[in-house]
């Protein structure tokens, strides 16, 4: 509608401003050090919650970091969409390799650079002024309310209950998530399916203490190297991961999905040169979206042990760590493959060394129906703001609490996510292009239109 | 002579005293930090050697930290003794492992925990004590120098100028070492070996930025597993080195001395227990004490990359990085052994990941003849305080600077250490057995009888 872009286009200056004072609060939430922070970014939230319209917005106590509650009810008899989203955003480090503060948010070259940008504050805040713009301009189609929690980054520890506390609160027709990528403003998509995770941490025993690698090297079993070993063992020459049975529930796609999954547009070269390698890697048989998309993957996602300063240190160290996650597709389960993974390191221990594996995080793999009112709604939204139907895709990320939601309030996730996959999520210099920004903004609620049409 | 033993019993709790005053100062070499500490570890060294009786002590300065040099001269027709040691210290991370500050000597059960108090500025201090004893009773049997330098344990790298510029003043008969262990105070033992030093840093470099682990993971290789892969693959299953080459140049040590060597006493069961492992690892076909004396060998010595905090982080990081070292027996070139290092990690890298290589730090081995002069008079003074002759062994250690004193002056080294093997050095809660340190500055002035008396 004319109206919305002529709101949009009349603040666009002040909407990155109050998202700009967002990104500035450094709701880190693995960090105990930043609790404050995190309130403080709740509460922030809530405020401008407020402002956008809502009628009521609440900071909501968890045995974690708060979850943030906001809801604009305009008649019962409508249709609800629930907008889950986060607050709280992934550790900085490493800090030296940012080009700018990652709690400084800067615009260069038309993006926005800060932690959170994209994953997940922007993408929140694209709903909060999507509300604004239906309810200044009379125009909200449906009743919205918001679930804002602070602990996604460290697997929604206390999402569960409060989401079973508040059923009633949370009812809702259909939940809509802005915490994922698109393919690019040429080539909307919308994700079909996550993957689930199963994250734990290794850690290797050799000797009781570090030892001098002169006096006791070549006679006792090197805890890195035999983490090394295991970590080596855990992909044959095809990459196809060998622990036992990581593969026994997996569906294989059809040849049809396959297909259509396959119309995604991709160019190697592009995609080497993005990520400034020579050549890709992975899973024999499978092409790269595959591999990112229908297929299970085991990753390291950290190791460490010895002398990690400065210089040489002729150690032979007691303890070497890994931090090893698995990609789940569905009908693979977190919790069953965790045990796996756990039991599995315990019993490639090499001899010389002993071994302790334990669960960090994890999340069900989800799926959501290309049928349904929600994905049909939101393919209509994009058809009208970019010109062109969306691709349905497989995210090769994660958001653990989907089945959760699915589960407790009965109802379909749509995803609508209007990042990038370069938008370094998780990494350096993190970014969301003020166009994304921008054309969600215009998307939603056209979402919220056709959701009520139906 | 009684005489010495009287002195030293009068003064013992003073020798105590002030060699724990030097342990209170932080003079880690590796530590730019430290710069200053280091200097004031050199001044306090060279003040003790003027109490001590020393005609001369000067602190004098390198391209890195100083030297401290010291004499006694009592009559330059008596044979010269030079004896080399050092006043800094390993970093004594990881701090949180230490029971007491590693910079607050204290002694429990007849041991002095401190860093350093073994390694090496006690086993340099029952010199300069050895000299104060014989000083004091106007019974020095020889001249005696001192070279105490500051860089030992970051590779010596400016020793070799020096000694080179000031060879007129270093000139000597015979070179003492103490900077290495004996088997007990039951069991003498003296080094007739030292195993030489090969140790680099390898990074290898996957995408050019820390990527999500869900959008990518699976299609890009991983810089951690890959050099997982790559250190699996140094070992085979016999863990005997597979780098092309490396074992070419060792001599195999002839069945002689391989029995001549087996003497030492070993208690399998008392080994493990004191590491606490369940079982040994080593190279097929050696015994523990052959893979740590006479076998060369590759040991991680630290490894990292990724996310190394708390928590859970879903990161695919750009670069892992290790820290590896071997240690070399006689006839291997440390250069030559340090090249086909970098070479060969190198040429092993995976497809997808690039590796640079880079040389930390090396030192060739060292033998010293069981037949010499010096030798001789070493194993007279333990059989006259020990009451039995030392056993010769092959230390695992390094003390890269031995090639090159023994080329420049043109002299055989003898190694007295009277430190153990236990003594946790380079580790956390470093100590030394009072009983050996007092040993040991009761047994050194027989050495400098023994040998003047030659």
């Amino acid at each position: 509608m004319q109206v919305w872009k002529d709101y949009q286009e009349k603040n666009k200056d002040r909407f990155l401003d109050e998202l700009k004072d967002l990104l500035r609060i450094p709701s880190i939430s693995a960090n105990s050090a930043n609790k404050e922070d995190m309130r403080k970014c709740a509460e922030a939230v809530k405020q401008r919650l407020l402002e956008a319209g809502a009628g009521k917005a609440e900071v909501m106590e968890t045995a974690g970091h708060p979850v943030v509650y906001g809801e604009k009810i305009i008649d019962p008899s409508k249709p609800t969409v629930l907008v889950y989203g986060h607050y709280d955003v992934q550790p900085p480090d490493p800090l030296n390799l940012w080009t700018s503060g990652p709690f400084e948010p800067v615009v260069k070259d038309g993006k926005l650079y800060a932690r959170g940008s994209a994953d997940d504050k922007g993408q929140v805040y694209m709903h909060v002024k999507a509300l604004e713009i239906m309810n200044k301009t009379n125009s909200q189609p449906t009743n919205i309310k918001f679930l804002i929690e602070g602990e996604e980054e460290v697997g929604s520890p206390n999402l569960e209950k409060f989401v079973a506390d508040h059923k009633d609160l949370l009812k809702c027709d259909v939940i809509l998530i802005s915490d994922s990528a698109m393919i690019s403003l040429d080539t909307p998509s919308m994700d079909i399916g996550m993957r689930g995770l199963a994250y734990i941490q290794v850690e290797v025993t050799g000797p009781s203490r570090d030892l001098h690698s002169g006096v006791y090297g070549g006679a006792v079993a090197n805890p890195i190297t035999m983490l090394a070993r295991m970590i080596a063992s855990c992909h044959d020459e095809n990459n196809h991961i060998t622990i036992p049975g990581f593969y026994d529930d997996v569906i294989n796609v059809s040849d049809d999905e396959r297909k259509m999954l396959g119309q995604a547009p991709y160019n190697e070269n592009e995609y080497k040169a993005d990520l400034g390698v020579q050549s890709l890697w992975g899973e024999k048989g499978f092409s790269t979206n595959e591999r990112t998309g229908i297929r299970p993957t085991l990753e390291l996602n950290g190791i460490w042990g010895g002398y990690i300063q400065e210089g040489a240190k002729t150690v032979l160290p007691s303890k070497a760590y890994a931090k090893i996650s698995a990609r789940l597709v569905p009908n693979q389960s977190s919790e069953k493959i965790t045990a796996m993974m756990l039991e599995h390191f315990k019993k490639i221990a090499p001899e010389g060394v002993t071994v302790k594996a334990e669960n960090l995080h994890g999340g069900e793999p989800y799926m959501t129906p290309i049928g349904s009112k929600g994905y049909q709604a939101a393919s209509q939204a994009y058809e009208t703001t970019f010109g062109k139907k969306p691709i349905p895709v497989r995210g090769g990320g994660s958001i653990p609490i989907c089945t959760i939601l699915e589960r407790e309030l009965g109802v379909k996730i749509v995803f609508m996510g209007f990042g990038l996959d370069s938008d370094n999520l998780h990494s350096p210099n993190e970014k969301f292009d003020l166009a994304n920004f921008y054309k969600g903004i215009e998307t939603i609620p056209y979402f919220h239109q056709f959701y009520a049409q139906q």
